[in-house]
Formats: structure tokens, sequence, C-alpha cells
């Protein structure tokens, strides 16, 4: 190991959540703390940007705790996101020359990718490239997802704070629900397309005055229309307000999304393509099979950006592995994906390490079957087990008018040092 | 005016508000410190529930202080609610009857009923039979709708609370709205049938750092698609990333609702008419039209049950209407709605005071034609003031594991005491 000076670059990508501002917000403070690090750098809309020189000077507008404090409860990425998936090496050579010539121009020599699992990709690549060409440069990935299906972590940052507005919403639904003398179901549908995990976390809105969900559907069990009628049935046999939460990507028996099957009867006036939410199918099956009072709730964006329900938990463990990415870099690490880890033991508590990027690049990691039940209508008490502690606490959000007051920052790109020398 | 000494009873009837329970709250505290009121009674589901003797005592099990704050933060009407339209007392006085006799049998001498349009003309209708028989009891209306279409009252309980999840929501969708170098339409469905009191407040999400929503569609003004499109055209010229709000009650020039003109085209394999929102038809219009990108977002009864993004405002003055309520009936008020004044100047207070109830049953409130721009696709600065105030302040919840806590009453009815008498 040995120490590189030069700028540190940060980029987001993929889908918002609540807690990629925290991230970002631990990379930038640690980096600034950082005696290697010169200056802080942002690329607006990840690599995309790189590509198009959108790099601005964050670390300079970011040194008062104030405005570090209003980043990590600033909703969206606030870098700006792409979806970019880098070609393989040995087919575009010409896009990775490019990006290094830019990382060289702005002397780049620390780089931090806030993402998923297609993000992962992009740090597992461009480190081989690093790699192969000899560039002297530390690269991590800092994991975020509201799916929470990146494999070799715990869980992952933003995923917490998504499971607690879920839970939230499903209680408040459900109490909802009830109000009136009428026999009703509601369907809740959460983001998941393939995993269920977000969707699990509906589970823990269950409590001693609230037993919905009454049944839980997630993509990782082979769903049916006609099944899922017959749950309901037996559920409303004791109960006049039957709850269900259904993940976007529950799929029939031959893997089909269960959205898109359906969809395929509906055509409007001119011939195109309808496109409803699956909740919405379900919604029409069973008013159209039970005759009774029925609602579909598309809990839709709101998941990935409320955060002014996120978990006080999550936004920590998110600011606290950005902080931790910029020492693993100055310690020599590249290459690598930062981790959760808990620790074992009756009370909640978690490390952070790192693991090697190509161990978990594009390997999704879904629920496993031992947390489902038999029925795959419902999950087991490990998953809400597992799921409690990440949605612990309040994030306090700074007001004005009675609404939040998010960060602006100037992120007018700038020309790099190194070719305004040239010119 | 004659001091009454009994019981009272408290209903709650039409859509649930997250202030509603604020002035149950309210209510129960008051007549519990009454010299009139022996009993505070709660009715189950309303006037449905009276109907069927769905009695039980609310204010023995509501004396500590603990318990009134967690009723105040409970969401959904906490005594179940109803859609029941009492019928004209000159075509079914056996009804009347009923109800006046379980009056009698528990002893009610006042009745508060929390509600909206509907139930004021339960309000209306029970203190005209109440007089026509001379049976003595002091009955009260108490304003709640997050339609805020209630006239006589400057605003309504229940309308400051969904308007700061409104426009909160509003403010997060739109920072996620942009995070992506693409091209993209958002379109945001918020509840109102007639009225588009609550569309309007997605425009306090509008400030120093955030100009969207670029339009504001509500139902009081005629509604075009192919104006819609246009619109949208005229503000992607200059703005890579529009978001749209509208009311799911606009409707055509012929007065119908868009969702039910373009449902008709949409019915699935099984000849079943397809129920979508009006977000969504326009999402498809959008695509269609404009191929770029577009997502809706129906807002769904979060809008009316998200007690964690509730207003202090808007919860404190349901909790003094409710207050006064009980105040206005021991002073011998009856066959009245309470209503909130605004006084005149530049800081924001209101009082509190009473209306005849014949004056607003069953009358909507709609946003004046003045408050709407020219054309008919934003809204003025006049409604934006009208509406800030009212959406000040958080409101703190309890929590356990992550989650609020809300309060659990055993709800059991009971038979009259008179009636066991007889017995």
């Amino acid at each position: 190991m040995y120490q590189l000076f030069g700028n540190c670059l940060i980029g987001q990508s993929g889908g918002p959540t609540s807690a990629i501002n925290a991230s970002l917000c631990g990379v930038v403070e640690q980096a600034l703390k950082s005696k290697c690090i010169q200056n802080a750098y942002g690329a607006i809309n990840g690599i995309e940007g790189i590509l198009k020189r959108q790099i601005f000077d964050i670390g300079s507008q970011l040194k008062s705790k104030d405005d570090l404090e209003l980043l990590k409860t600033t909703p969206a990425a606030y870098l700006g996101s792409c979806r970019y998936k880098l070609p393989a090496i040995h087919q575009d050579t010409e896009t990775y020359k490019k990006i290094f010539d830019i990382f060289s121009q702005y002397d780049i020599r620390y780089f931090f990718y806030i993402g998923g699992n297609d993000s992962m990709d992009t740090v597992a690549k461009l480190s081989q490239y690093a790699k192969k060409i000899a560039y002297p440069i530390y690269i991590i990935g800092i994991p975020k997802t509201i799916d929470n299906d990146l494999v070799g972590t715990d869980h992952t940052p933003g995923f917490g704070s998504a499971a607690k507005f879920v839970a939230t919403t499903t209680l408040e639904i459900t109490r909802d629900s009830c109000v009136y003398d009428v026999d009703s179901v509601t369907i809740i549908e959460i983001m998941g397309r393939n995993s269920g995990w977000l969707t699990a976390a509906t589970a823990l809105a269950r409590n001693e005055y609230n037993s919905s969900p009454d049944l839980i559907y997630l993509p990782e069990v082979p769903f049916s229309i006609d099944k899922f009628i017959e749950d309901i049935k037996l559920v409303k046999k004791h109960k006049k307000n039957v709850v269900v939460a259904i993940s976007e990507g529950i799929k029939n028996v031959f893997g089909e999304y269960i959205c898109e099957t359906v969809n395929q009867g509906f055509t409007d006036a001119f011939g195109h393509k309808y496109l409803g939410g699956t909740a919405k199918i379900l919604e029409n099956a069973v008013r159209n099979r039970l005759r009774c009072k029925v609602r579909s709730i598309e809990l839709n964006i709101l998941q990935r950006c409320a955060i002014h329900m996120a978990s006080k938990t999550d936004l920590e463990e998110a600011y606290k592995i950005g902080q931790q990415a910029v020492k693993s870099a100055e310690n020599g690490y590249t290459g690598k994906m930062m981790i959760l880890k808990r620790e074992p033991g009756p009370e909640y508590k978690v490390s952070i390490d790192s693991i090697d990027i190509h161990k978990i690049a594009n390997v999704e990691k879904k629920v496993p079957v031992e947390w489902i039940n038999e029925q795959g209508n419902d999950i087991t008490s490990e998953l809400i087990d597992y799921i409690k502690p990440l949605i612990i606490g309040n994030v306090e959000l700074k007001l004005r008018d009675g609404l939040p007051v998010y960060l602006v920052l100037d992120t007018t790109p700038f020309a790099p040092k190194k070719q305004e020398k040239v010119v």
C-alpha cells in the first residue's frame, strides 16, 4: 500500500434512496479531513456525467456543519443519477480511455461510487481497467438501494428508511381501511422487481392492536391469481377488513410479471397498450370475483424519496459507511465495496468492512425461502427480526414555513486545472 | 337557555382525516370537565352505529393526559365512520323515532357529530326533529374534511394536515423526478372530487430551489386532454423535468369526470370494465403523444391518514374546536356547526364561533375562480397565502420499535342504564 495525493470524485447512480445523500455527506466530510485528498469533487449524473465532464467542486461548498447536516436530510440523489452500464472493457476501450483521461485531467486519485447492483458493476470494471493500465487510483463502491438486494452486506443503506416508511404507512392505511362497517380488501403495492425485502417490511406494522397485513406476497414465490383470491376468501371468514401487501414484481409460475401478463388485454381507442400497476390488476380481479369494496394503493416513488420518514439508524449507517469508504481508500484499498456486518448477540450492532467488488457485482440477494411461509403468502418471524432494528429512530428535519428545508449548492461544472495549464 | 344534565354522545362520519381524532379528544376532555355532562359516550360508525346501539363509554377510559395525547395522534376515525344519509323526516319518521328512543335510553342530552358535508346534513335533520318533538338535547356539528369544501368556516380541520402531507410529498417527488438526465413528466393525482383546495396545496412546494409543480389543474375549471398536452409541451421548452398536479375530480367541458370518460374504452378479457385513476389515464396520454418518460403517482388515502406528517396548527385547531363545541352546547347552542374565523391582519390567527347548521349543510365550497389563473392551469398567490399558515408546525409522535404508537381502547358496546332498569 502506498498513499496517493490528489483529488477525489464522488458519483451517485441508480434509483435514489433516503440515505444516499448521507453517504455522500460522509465521504465529503472525511475527504475534507484527509491529508491525501486535496479537493472533493462531485460528478453530476454518475458515470454519464463524468463522460461529459459534468464535474463540480462540492467540497469547497460543504464546510459548515449545518450544510453537512442539511445534505443528510435532502431527498433524492443530490449529485443526480444515471442508469448507465459500462461496456465490457475488451468491447469498447475508448469509453474507458476517455474516463481515465478525464480522471487524469482532474487529478482524480480517489473515486467513490454510491449505488446498487449495476453501479457496483461500474466499480468492478473501472477497477479492472485502472489495474490494466496501471493508473494509480483507489476505487470504492458504497452500497445503497431500497431493494436490499446486494450480496456481501448484511443490508444496504437506504433499505431501513424505505422499510420505515412502508411499515408506518401500512399501519396508517390499515387503520384507515377499517373505519367503515363494510367488508373490504385493501391491496398495497411495494417496490421490488425481483426481491421482496421491502414488501416484507409491511409485516412490521403488526402489533398488539393490528394484525394486518393479513397476506404478503413476494416475487421469490410464484404467484397465482386464483390462489390469491382463495387466500383472501379464507381471511375474510374471520376478518371484515383484509389488507394485502404485494411486491410490484410478483410473477406467475412461468416467471412472467403479473402486470405484464394481464395488461396484454387492455388497449385504448387508439390501440395503445394500457400500462397499469400490479395492485390495480389485482384490485379489479378481487372486485370482479368477490364483489366487495376493494382499493389498491401503489406506494410508488415515495418509498425511495420520503425522507420525512427516514430511519435514523439507516441514515447514521449510510453516513458512517461513507466516511469509512474514504478511510479504506486512504489505507490503500481499491476494487472493493463497503459492507455492513451485523454482530452476533441479542443487541443490534453493526461494524463496517469491505469486500472484493467482483464477489458482489451483478448478483441479486433474494429473500431466502426459509424466511417465507409454506403457503407462500406470508413471511416468518426471523425475517421480521432481521428488519426490525433497521427502522429505529426518527430524523428531525429542519423546517421553514412548515416544509422541510433542503440544501442548495452551486453545481456548475468547471474545467480541470491540468487542462487549464495546457491551454 | 337552560342547562341540561345527562350524557353526551360523540360520533364521527365521512372520510377520515389526520385531525378528526384531535377534535374527538377536545370534546371528550371538555365533556369530562363539564358540570352538566355525566358520561362521554362514543358511537361506533356514526349514526349507523347509533341505530344498532353500538355505543361505548369512551370518557371513562380517557382520563390520563397521555391517553388524550395519544388519541390526538392516532390516525383514521377512532370511533369508526359511516356514509349514511338520513332520510327526510316526513318520509321516514321511524328512523328518527328509533334514534331518539336510543338517545333517551342512554340519557343523551348532548350530541356532537364530527364530519363533512353529509354529516352536517345529519346534524341539521336531527336538530330539526328534536325541535319538532321537543326533545331536550343540544346538537352540534364539528367540521372535518381534507377537501376543505365546507362553507361558513375559513377552512376545515383536517385540511391543513392533508395539505402539509401533499406539499411535503410533492417537494420530495419533485426532487426525485430530476435525478436522471432524461426528459420526464411526472403527474401527481390529489384527492378532491369537486373542489381543488388540496391539489392547490402542491403549490406550497415551490420555493427558491424548486419551481414545480409546473402545472396545476383543479376540478373547478373544465379540463381538456389536448390543452393539457399543449401546456406540457410549452413547459418542456424550458424545463427538462415537468411535474404536474391534478385533482382526481377534473372534468371535461361536459362535466364528465376524465377517469370515467376515458375508462369506457378499457375492458379486460372477461369484458369487465377496467377502473383506472385519472393520473394513470393522463400518463398514458402523455406517453403516447409526447413519447417521453412519464410517471403517475396517486397519493391515494395517504392524504387523509398520514398522521406522521400532520400539521401542528391543524391538530391544535381541531382539538380546540372540539372543546369549544362542548362549551357552546353548555351555553345552550344547538343546531349549529362550529367554525374557524380568520382574524384580519398580517399575522395568522383564528377564533372559533358557530353558525346555523341550515346555512351550511349540503353546500360545497369551491375554489373561487379569481384564485385560479386565466389559463386554468395554475393558482394565484392569494390561494397560496391562504393555505400557507395552515401547515405550520410538526407533530411529534410517540414511537415504539421505530413505529408510531396509537391508542387502544375497549370499544365494547354496553346496554343503556335506563333500559337495565326496565328489564
